[in-house]
């Protein structure tokens, strides 16, 4: 046990995902911030906000800026976001007189919710290649056994013969439908966010337009007429669909626990948990693991919901509440896809009734 | 306060919805049963896996059939589902040899869901024409009042000036993106629902296919090609979306409320509600039940990604979940559109701060 | 399904519970705020802040007041709350010159908080007396059958045997725990709730206190020594009791359906529920409805949490999410506990493992 | 942003608590743990299961024994918790002949939960102690600014004018009672877990009762007749109570932010945070974080509630949820406690209403 399963030096090896969580670290969310800085920089100088000399020496002084960690975290705790004290770093690193144009328009949740915006992006092409994976996996254990005869089990109880295929297209077939959502979901949520102060853009008078639209292209995400810094039914939705590939992995989770039941049989898994007491088990870990990864986004989901209500123009309250569910969310989802697919490599159906 | 507002006689003209809570009523429920079981009939018949005479006694029988509510109740009771009394009656009423032929080759799940996909598909329509007014309403507003200045308020802090229009494009952008995806969901949600006892049509043979979509295109419903009685995704992404649609509106009433604080002002509603203690105040009660519905929306939604993890072919458990909660969450959402239609009907903005 | 299935005419003999249910009747509500109001009229009255005879002809005149129900409604979809238009009737009933005695120096939430307190000593009554059957059905169940060996299953795999005994103290020590948190939690909520306006009895100068004890022994709840409008510790701590009860239930129902499944059968259930499509089968449902009673109040907790941040000295947001969510989770409870005593009372243990 | 911001190197300054974090990270578990195993093994060689100098030769080896840590998370990945590899390790490192008598008769449940029974019994001790500060403080604050007038707010809209007492007593009286819940909570949850591989001790034979009393005793927690391996109502209780606790502490930053907005402020803090794009604002970033812990901890509670379906004798999905929810809850409630001491540090009432 740890703070978070997810960062925890053993448990992690369990329930976590080291590429999906690399996306949350600081380093890649510095990253993505300071990247966003110097492409505003940049789309400034196009549009004659800032001069072209500035962005030059900001685009230098940022590529890989030495950070005071202490004051970063210091800044954080009394601002309640890292930008302040970030900005004062870089402007302190320019110097005079480019060091004013740092971050020039730009208000805290642009920075953050833009370095968010890139991440979410990888995380959305990172998930893509697994559910390619893990649905072909279905389809050949369906090639391969799907023949096989398995008992239909409706209310806990025995039912009806079936064969093995009706069991894996009922796992493989909601995958297939989730993964269909990536693109629309991409829409959503790998926008741009720039709005300054209040979200009118107010520094950059008519510039404002040209500006995130260089902005946009520069960063490879989508510009969005105005900054959705209070509205997060993008966030929301990402966290739902989050949500629904845990619950559909957990009902597959599930179903092999319950096949793998010792008296029932039907399902064989290779390299089971092994227990202090009882050397005689084979527990379904993996399997157990997809049902607790789903109860977790399940529950999680309802706060990203509530951050929904998001009072004015922003909200520190409802944000911050995305920041402490969001990152946790997604690599859950990115574990329990890592999982069920070493779940299936050693799955084999017992073939102890009749197909039908 | 009763076991449910929404079904309470006086509390349901505050948070309820006659419209939407029709769909949820028994008789609206009993009524899609119906409408399924001759539909089967006569799709049965056309492909011959009944007679035809079967078919038109059953459509005759069906009609308005009297059914004694007691038994059903009693039945519920004991089965966990209404269909084994239901079909019980109305085979009885149809007598030999044209009862046997009733619900022919269905599962209750069959039945329940499909009614259930029958009133979804209204609600979508319903839900739907309101949000076409409520748009609306927002887009007059802003004609009418966006030029007037309010005040920026960020982190609960008054920010910098800014005007009306970029608040209420807040609260409007959300409901556009919201109303854009009702066609998606409508593919989603408005399916038949046709599997038999363990989804795989085992009584009906090589004409599983044919009735199925002869039943699908009779109901108007899109026909599937698996049955989804234990793929909940459906249900889960439904959910999601009315507890966006209460989110945004919550959002929108949280802003109000602020807005119209007696120190700030800067909204004027007409008809809040009155005191007993304190006959001077208006109290913002409209945009109150917004707030109040959107944590009661976010709130339920957990559960429905809890039943995701449906075990095995029918999970009694995780289904019975969804029949507590998405009744609830639908009429919650139809309440919340039509009491920010009435909000908004009296609502102006008071311009006590210069436009920016 | 129906807008709330504890309301369902159908559905509620499977999820309702009618004794539970009348607690949270429009009539049972409204009989506590009569309640509230006549023995308030009396306390004014012992302590000189209204005349006596006014004090008699409250009590006479809301005996049995005849209410205007669709007044009461329109009010409450105005005000967000019954009482003004209650007070408003009562008042006309009474006419001059007492009319204007009735609830005096009250406020909304002192008649309606207080209601829910009268009905909520009741619940704790009511269920203390499941917990003591039920307590006792376990306690022969095991006296009966302890002996029995079953086999132990951990992480879902056969473990040891072991005897009945240990599965059913499982069940049984959980519900007894409960059943020793009813009194402490009966402070909790038993409590009287008046304070006027914004809590400080402003009114009733220094005849406050003495009102305020005078009125709480005459309705029999506990005066606290001032009001908990805005401080809803005790309201969610009761919803938390309610949600370990229903848990702790379906940790049995899960474990019942567990050890009935077909394969298993180390239990035996007297009275399963039929299916439409599979006549052979007998389904688990009183132990399936356990478990999504569990999932269900479990979901709803987490708004009655939510509801605890109250804005100010009374949110209409935070206290209307309790009325949506707490009359709800009573009942599933009071549901569970009926359903719990119904499954063991035709449940057996098979026999089938040696006991250890 | 990072998967936990209480591990994040510089959001912890913002929503962590170094000390309470500690109790949850790996080492503190592993001591944990291995001071159940020596414990054990002393209290079975006191009642004659294993040889002394076994018990002896574990208490040194297990000190501060060198663990592969690789190994660990390796193991823990498979088997889905560490202890079956730590074990292996403890009694490599041991060899024979006392190698075999380390975690003798006990199960990876006895080490893990009771290795967090200690740590929780440390987290009420902590909290507690910010409990007595914090009264305390409000207590002060109450003695020093009750006396100045507010306006009291109900429903969003100025009331009718109370003192800041008022306002102080309705934060700090919901602690007082959260305080008071310390010692039957722990109670609750610093108990002794041991019951072998299915909870009946089935290695010791007679000698359990003796063995556990004993190992209860050396380790301050309190013995229990059975162990609670599948009832988790005790770590659901514990969850409640750090929900409540941040609902109160949410409450208070609701009401504080409230009254610091620039419209009304009511209330003054010193030090609010700075903004990137507002040097002007004073941000209220710690009433905002005592509202976002609190809805944090209402989310994640919902989960805590689901793990009490906990099937059979050991449910690996419901354990694991607990350990990705409970010590993030810890954590959370610790931070608002925190924070909500250095919020009252340079918190005023501004006086601008007159007092009643």
């Amino acid at each position: 046990m740890s703070v978070s399963p997810f960062d925890h030096p053993v448990l992690s090896g369990l329930l976590g995902d080291e590429e999906v969580a690399a996306l949350f670290s600081f380093e890649a969310e510095r990253d993505g911030m300071l990247r966003f800085e110097i492409a505003l920089a940049e789309a400034e100088a196009e549009e004659g906000v800032i001069p072209g000399e500035a962005a030059a020496a900001i685009a230098a002084a940022l590529a890989e800026p030495t950070l005071d960690l202490d004051d970063l975290k210091a800044g954080t705790a009394s601002d309640g976001v890292i930008v302040p004290a970030l900005v004062r770093q870089l402007r302190a690193l320019l110097g005079d007189p480019h060091g004013a144009k740092v971050h020039f328009g730009a208000t805290s949740q642009d920075a953050i919710d833009t370095s968010l915006s890139l991440r979410l992006q990888k995380l959305l092409a990172i998930l893509g290649g697994r559910f390619d994976k893990l649905i072909d996996a279905l389809t050949e254990l369906e090639a391969r056994e799907g023949g096989t005869g398995v008992m239909a089990h409706t209310r806990m109880q025995a039912a009806i013969p079936v064969t093995a295929a009706r069991k894996i297209r009922s796992w493989r077939e909601p995958l297939v439908r989730h993964r269909d959502r990536i693109e629309a979901l991409e829409n959503e949520v790998a926008i741009l966010h720039f709005g300054g102060a209040a979200g009118s853009l107010d520094r950059l008078g008519d510039k404002g337009v040209g500006v995130s639209r260089r902005l946009a292209a520069k960063l490879g995400l989508r510009a969005v007429l105005r900054p959705r810094h209070s509205e997060r039914d993008g966030q929301a939705a990402l966290a739902n669909w989050l949500s629904l590939v845990t619950g559909s992995l957990g009902k597959m989770g599930q179903d092999i626990a319950l096949s793998a039941q010792t008296e029932i049989g039907e399902i064989r898994l290779a390299g089971g948990g092994g227990s202090s007491a009882m050397p005689h088990k084979v527990n379904p870990v993996g399997a157990e693991m997809l049902v607790a990864l789903a109860r977790f986004n399940a529950t999680l989901l309802a706060g990203m919901h509530q951050a929904l209500v998001h009072e004015n123009e922003r909200s520190g309250a409802a944000w911050t509440l995305e920041w402490m569910l969001l990152p946790q969310m997604a690599v859950a989802t990115a574990a329990a896809l890592r999982i069920a697919g070493g779940l299936l490599d050693g799955l084999a159906f017992a073939g102890k009734n009749a197909a039908h």
